[in-house]
């Protein structure tokens, strides 16, 4: 009989199988086939949806940039550098301002990025964006998900949980002060690809991947495909001075289980932090030490003083959430 | 003041700008991106939305065959080797069977073409398929819109119209005879997409493109991008005997304007009429020539006569039609 699956369920499935062409099939952050003469090509889609995704009222020069970057950033979780997108779009009509807007917002962040347009489909239909993105990696210098080894140190950069903080203002689950929420709000609305720090860790990270779901849960993607297991001190967790004025209970939903941060976690060996500190300071970008990777199975999060920390959230899941 | 704009109004205006890395960027059937050593990458997206592209109830194998069947077809356009592909999913829920079906139809006729799916999205949302589809192809051999030349035939692969027969059945517009509607219908909803032709007039071909939208539409746009025109045959245009005997307005209007058939249209030297020849006797594919590029530019319509032929239709477009 039919019955609710989750995504990550349903996507193994119906529609992975093993590749032999490619160099990497579905199930990491980007997937690999043979690029140009020196290069692999780094290739990721993402579709956003309209209700789901993002508010249905979001200025379209918001929804634009959004929709690249959450691209963008997949490519940064590979180490990939930005080269080409296209763009399928479905509008339920085809307003002049309104695109001008989201393509503004898009095409700015593209040539941020060196990152070209170089097709698409536009259609009538419920407002639904599709990108697929293109990047160059060397060989082998891809920075897979199943490449964390234990004894590698955890690392976050930036700040996590600003992007859901917004988020549940937003939703009338809090209430923040209007210049703590104007603060936080681009996080959620224009979140910033860490490509640069991604290209820094080729040769350096051993595992990566962006924070789009959620920590505990994104984290368990490296720990399965890795056959490792972790901990993670989540008062190491890197926030932003507003969420750390937030109750213990908001900080640590945030920063365990907020999506769209967008911020690259990753492993290193020991011996990395010192060219680690070198990348921070180079790209003026916080990176955080938060826990290590263990042999054993399984994600313990522990508090300051090292005591098991008990938290119920899971990953987001668009499928098994109501 | 917002106003309705075309289909192709909207993607010229906002999102058409000039490449730089890339060999080919928005406007023929796929973009052109360096590849791996001794190739060209082409790469094509599609977005397929329920109940614009497809009925809701359309069984979930054709579905899921069509899908791909229509960015195969544009590798096809471009001479291109199908090599990898994307999908990108929205759902409203996700039932086990019909995710089943719909992978099964899909991955069949990828294999068939040795593609690849190597990555994807799935997210809850009004149904909607995304596919980018990516293929090889030799520098320099791409077929693209931009090179007609006068003098040039103009040529159809296999039969035209007769997934508009079938369309016009299901919505009404007439009525067919059980045994003809499930023999055309499959030309609806489960295209083949014309891959080894498209490989086989590689260095043969000058201009090609698939038919999707309507001849008369599609053909245009090899005559926009090439500055060039063209006269037609209408009555010489290749159909099926079902087609045939219809009214003569039914045919005209199925041949002329009606999409979804995913042969190729391509313009070749006189020169190349033998080889053509032996190319069609090889694949057991028909290919009729209908008309030829002309210097002066505009689509000139004529009878077996050679005598002017009005036709009010255009190609479809998903914007400016109710």
């Amino acid at each position: 009989m039919p019955e609710p699956l989750s995504e990550f369920d349903l996507i193994r499935r119906y529609f992975t199988r093993p590749v032999h062409k490619a160099a990497l099939g579905v199930g990491d952050d980007c997937a690999l086939i043979e690029g140009r003469p020196g290069h692999q090509l780094a290739v990721s889609t993402d579709m956003l949806v309209s209700g789901r995704h993002f508010f249905p009222d979001v200025p379209p020069r918001s929804l634009g940039h959004k929709a690249l970057a959450v691209n963008l950033s997949d490519l940064a979780a590979m180490g990939a550098e930005p080269r080409a997108f296209t763009l399928a779009l479905a509008l339920p009509s085809a307003e002049a301002p309104w695109l001008a807007e989201l393509a503004a917002g898009m095409l700015e962040l593209a040539d941020l990025h060196g990152c070209e347009l170089i097709g698409g489909d536009t259609t009538r239909g419920p407002l639904t964006l599709s990108i697929t993105v293109f990047g160059d990696v060397p060989p082998r210098q891809a920075l897979r998900r199943d490449a964390a080894r234990p004894g590698d140190d955890i690392w976050i950069s930036g700040t996590l949980g600003d992007a859901r903080l917004a988020l549940g203002d937003f939703r009338g689950e809090w209430l923040l002060p209007e210049p703590d929420f104007t603060a936080v709000r681009p996080r959620m609305d224009t979140p910033t690809p860490r490509v640069a720090l991604g290209m820094a860790l080729r040769g350096v990270a051993h595992a990566a991947l962006d924070v789009s779901d959620g920590l505990v849960g994104d984290l368990g993607h490296i720990l399965a495909r890795s056959a490792v297991g972790a901990w993670l001190d989540v008062d190491a967790l890197p926030r932003s001075e507003i969420l750390a004025r937030q109750p213990e209970e908001c900080q640590r939903l945030c920063t365990l289980t907020g999506g769209d941060d967008y911020e690259l976690c990753f492993t290193a060996p020991a011996d990395a932090r010192e060219t680690l500190a070198g990348i921070a300071t180079r790209l003026a970008l916080p990176l955080t030490r938060v826990g290590a990777i263990t042999p054993e199975a399984g994600l313990r999060l522990v508090d300051r003083e090292g005591n098991p920390c008990r938290f119920d959230g899971a990953a987001f899941d668009h499928f098994a959430s109501p």
